[in-house]
């Protein structure tokens, strides 16, 4: 069944919305309280293009809290087991963020404007809440806040032909997860190489929503012969690429470790930060589950809506959450969380779908 | 134009799913990362069946925070400036949260089951992170979690004769904003005399996901000739009633005075709680602006998606958040937040709206 989505103010527009509804967006998700584009014209068509074009996407859903003043930078490492020390102001930093319990809260990353201002491009959490009520009541002198800061991302092949056009070959002296100032018109924009997807591509921190649809118009214009269209995070390239994705892969209910994140998270000598010691425990006795790559037999599956079991001799030994038919790799992949002894490569398990119990295979690494 | 939905994990069904779709559930919204129904039928044959009859809705996306621990009624009266200090085992308490500066961060209602264990039945934001965040920021000695407990409301004229029939006569020794423990089969329920109607009706806290179909089957079978129907928040009874809904007409740029909540938040000698000299300060001052009933002149608009901007002489002096057209009152019924200069019953404004300017006028009171 398909069902359609009420729109009110409570699910915010993005400065880039007149643009992605004027292009044809056909369905949306719902991220940070924020409309996401989910559908142009249809995912499998998505996909393809995406790995052999270039693609605008509107992920403003990647809201930024700022954290300003003079305790900001004992904030940012209180909140994060990942160490900061060393990290340098062109640098993006993915950076897991636990409660005391080790749990994931949310999986963003962090760019340091300086010490005293840092932001935290987030998943699909209000991370501002805790954030600005762990700062309360640390009574810490910092102000933490939304900032009208919306991420635009340029993804795919031709990404760097179609940046360099509107911003000039110095996007090309960009690394992996760094970034670089970059002048548009009559202001600047902080330009990261980074994006949800593996096809290569930029992410451009737009300050100032005034400056979201002349921006996306003049990658349009720019880009029209090298069939620019635009896009959005797709299933199928993600889950080929093992991109995680918060409230789908992991929860709350899990550990950095249990998502693969253990180089993010070790312990470090004196380094003061949230779930400091559930941590430390659990890589002492290693993670009980952790993510892996998932191969599922048969013809084309559905899109997982709920957790779908894995089975072993009648018992749930794990569960997929993210899976797509891909035309590349000609089978279901997906994405799971698997109990320890049955996680290693090649492990022949069952899984639970709406449309069956099917063969399911665990894999050592993903696909793209 | 109209959207689909696109589904998955980390949009999260509810233990009433099965239920919902089965009797035809047409679109949805997303509300704490949740699926919540908004069309059955369609809004208008939703509205008149609600004014008539009785409805189950599945409002499980009021999601329930927990604060367990002996610092719980400490931390409970930190985070909401209306004073709790009387505040009976029976009780449903609403209590505006704010933050530091006095902005509203949600507005839940409140159930204490005793000194040590309270539950905060949530409005659209993770306040769990904020409520986590204080309290480990404080160092305080409490769990804060989510519980398994799903609220199912029965709402409408004919609610409590339904509601006898499935928990018997007692149910009617409840008054309204109070609860009390009722079995059901093998366990029991909280059920509170509430709901986000003004048709009259309960609010069930299922605890035990396991528990939900059972319950919603067991309403259904005891009220088919009572004419129960699938329901849900209907924006065009809420309107009327001037039910405010948080992300809509109020934001995290608001203050419980401005949304007219000021009698929540007296200030009170000795009572200590996060944001009370700010509030202090605004209710010296008076509020610079607050909610208003709204009348929108002419012909039937469609619904708000953003901000209304409202107008008088060529300058921006408040907005319209939700808007209807009600088929009982004969006009656009409206919520809208007004500058004090214009705020009198009887003030003419026009309002921009996507079908072009209109006559408004400013009402002293809601429709029901």
């Amino acid at each position: 069944m398909a069902y359609l989505i009420s729109l009110s103010r409570r699910l915010r527009e993005t400065p880039f919305t007149p643009g992605v509804e004027a292009t044809g967006v056909k369905a949306y998700t719902v991220y940070n309280r924020m409309l996401l584009p989910t559908v142009f014209e249809d995912m499998e068509s998505d996909y393809h293009h995406l790995k052999e074009h270039v693609q605008v996407w509107d992920v403003s859903v990647e809201r930024q809290i700022e954290l300003n003043g003079a305790d900001a930078a004992r904030l940012m490492q209180m909140l994060t087991p990942r160490d900061l020390r060393k990290m340098q102001l062109d640098q993006c930093h993915y950076v897991p963020i636990v409660d005391e319990n080790g749990k994931m809260l949310n999986d963003p990353v962090a760019i340091k404007h300086s010490d005293a201002r840092w932001w935290i491009s987030i998943a699909d959490s209000d991370l501002l809440f805790w954030v600005k009520g762990l700062a309360l009541g640390a009574g810490l002198d910092v102000n933490v806040f939304e900032p009208d800061v919306s991420p635009l991302a340029v993804q795919g092949p031709k990404s760097g032909a179609l940046m360099e056009r509107v911003f000039g070959p110095d996007v090309h002296d960009i690394r992996f997860f760094r970034h670089k100032r970059m002048a548009f018109m009559d202001t600047s924009f902080i330009v990261a190489r980074s994006g949800y997807s593996k096809q290569g591509g930029y992410e451009i921190y737009v300050a100032g929503s005034q400056h979201g649809m002349p921006l996306w118009d003049a990658l349009f214009k720019a880009g029209e012969d090298l069939n620019v269209r635009p896009g959005c995070p797709n299933l199928i390239e993600r889950v080929e690429s093992g991109l995680l994705s918060y409230g789908n892969d992991m929860t709350m209910d899990n550990t950095p470790l249990e998502c693969g994140l253990g180089k993010y998270c070790k312990p470090v000598e004196g380094l003061e930060h949230v779930g400091r010691e559930a941590l430390a425990l659990e890589a002492a006795l290693g993670p009980e589950r952790q993510i892996r790559a998932i191969s599922i037999l048969g013809e084309a599956l559905g899109h997982a809506r709920t957790a779908w079991p894995l089975i072993e001799d009648g018992a749930r030994v794990g569960q997929v959450t993210s899976a797509a038919w891909s035309p590349d790799f000609r089978t279901n992949v997906a994405i799971g969380m698997v109990d320890a002894v049955h996680w290693s490569p090649g492990t022949e398990l069952f899984v639970e779908t709406p449309q069956g119990l099917r063969e399911a295979r665990v894999r050592g690494r993903f696909w793209n």
